[in-house]
């Protein structure tokens, strides 16, 4: 290989990688995939929250698919809250919604009144599932079960919200 | 005609009766009973009704006996919407009636509030399931599922009322 | 920069893009998921091999994650080979193996003699099912029932093998 | 040390041992009781081994009560797995028995052929799921899945002897 060579060799990969195609992108796969560590990660900082607010409750992430990567279920939970928190995730994987939205649309008189008995047990139309986004793409769900309503919901978004920061220290 | 040209259109002719293309009465039977041509043309229809709507749907064809005869499901449609279109069809040929009329039978106070546990979870009660009538009979039934109920009813009627032409085109 | 120190650089760039993390990696990225038309036509694919064989089967095809991205059932295929055709994607998806593997390590007396109570009726033990690779990556699964066992297997591995053809065509 | 810091000391104190970490026999009750602290060491230690080991596989913890407290999904173990990690723990906490010593007595012709239908698809009958045991009592159950038959069942011993070890890090 002469300089010559080498350097068009240089310049085109570079405009390749300039190009979005390239080392960025690897990143960018990365970022996209949920993953386990990922959901260990995730998972850590939404117990921290529940243990400052005072419940303890079952904490699942699944990936897009809706499958399953982490359930962890802090001490003295509610034992039915484990197929909650898992199906959560489901639900919220399932129609890349939360479940508190969807909660409204499954009401008596709206749009999807029913939608629970669609899917085998797995619809849970109230809140506490959050689907889980990066940079517009939708890389899995989480789902928080054993608090009041209104908590699930807001350890729920708090790890939606959390998840971002989280990648970042993957 | 010679005795060669002949002989080969009688060939040609043994061939598309053999192979169901053939006399009316044969014509007949078939536009009373759902087949897996008819099922993927008329998906396919939906399909692109979807895209220039601007929504990815899973689409369910069964046949009279709510029988699944074709589901395709398009890229990025939600992960749950497979059960509730492949639903969709069981609910609308099982009732001989469109999920979105049951909807209002459903409904609390209405006759039949409580229809979707009787069925182990294969009952919907909400728009985008309708049965599939030739000529006064029912064929089968449509599931289309993943878009806003509005956009699912749309599709699903779009298909019903295409299915004519599609006979025609098979 | 000296000759050799870009020469180094080149080396290793070219090492990274050759190993899939490049500009080929996003060519790659679509030949490694599986899409609704890959299924669409892999399905047809093996549709005609059926009808060859001349028998009248259930043919379903999934995603890396086992869920359904197309079903067709053959004009007189057996009811009940639906659910199976769709669990066989589910088993192959599921340990990234064939159901004919698995039948083997499911025989009373060997390793996994049990395995098809373990997944809620979704594991099949016996041929028919196989995972669907590209370039040693899993994208998804195609099931097949309604044939003999063997017609069954046949058409199975028939499809994937013809895999890599139907996403050239694609 | 002035007032204000001996309060604050003794308010610390206080609310560690309501939070748990505090008096020996405090300490003894959390050795007998499964907890998720012990359970997510646990799985880390598991976890380590399996990568060691070169298998992706799905860990899962109950408590004694076959109540699962934590799962974690290595990235790229098979989907099939979760359930089966999940069941291997209802099964090795139901019986108080390692499901590769159950597997022998579900074997045709031996006295408990058959037991994996009787508990709604809850029992695995071949290696992996171990009871885990502290001074004689057992305080749930570990579950691996996703290797061989044989590595599932190392990485499960492999636990429920390194228990003791973890149990005293918590």
């Amino acid at each position: 290989m002469n300089e010559q060579m080498i350097s068009k060799a240089v310049e085109q990969v570079l405009r390749e990688l300039n190009s979005g195609h390239g080392a960025s992108h690897e990143c960018k796969c990365k970022k996209h995939k949920m993953s386990l560590s990922i959901a260990k990660a995730l998972i850590e900082k939404v117990e921290q929250k529940a243990k400052e607010v005072g419940v303890n409750v079952v904490i699942a992430v699944s990936d897009q698919a809706g499958r399953i990567v982490a359930v962890h279920s802090m001490d003295d939970a509610y034992i039915a809250s484990y197929d909650i928190a898992v199906n959560k995730t489901f639900t919220a994987a399932g129609f890349k919604m939360s479940t508190a939205e969807l909660a409204k649309l499954a009401q008596p008189g709206q749009p999807l009144y029913g939608i629970q008995h669609t899917n085998e047990g797995k619809i849970v139309i109230f809140g506490g599932g959050e689907p889980l986004e990066v940079e517009g793409k939708i890389i899995g769900a989480l789902g928080v079960s054993g608090g009041t309503a209104e908590q699930d919901i807001t350890l729920a978004t708090y790890g939606k919200e959390v998840l971002k920061e989280v990648i970042r220290g993957c």
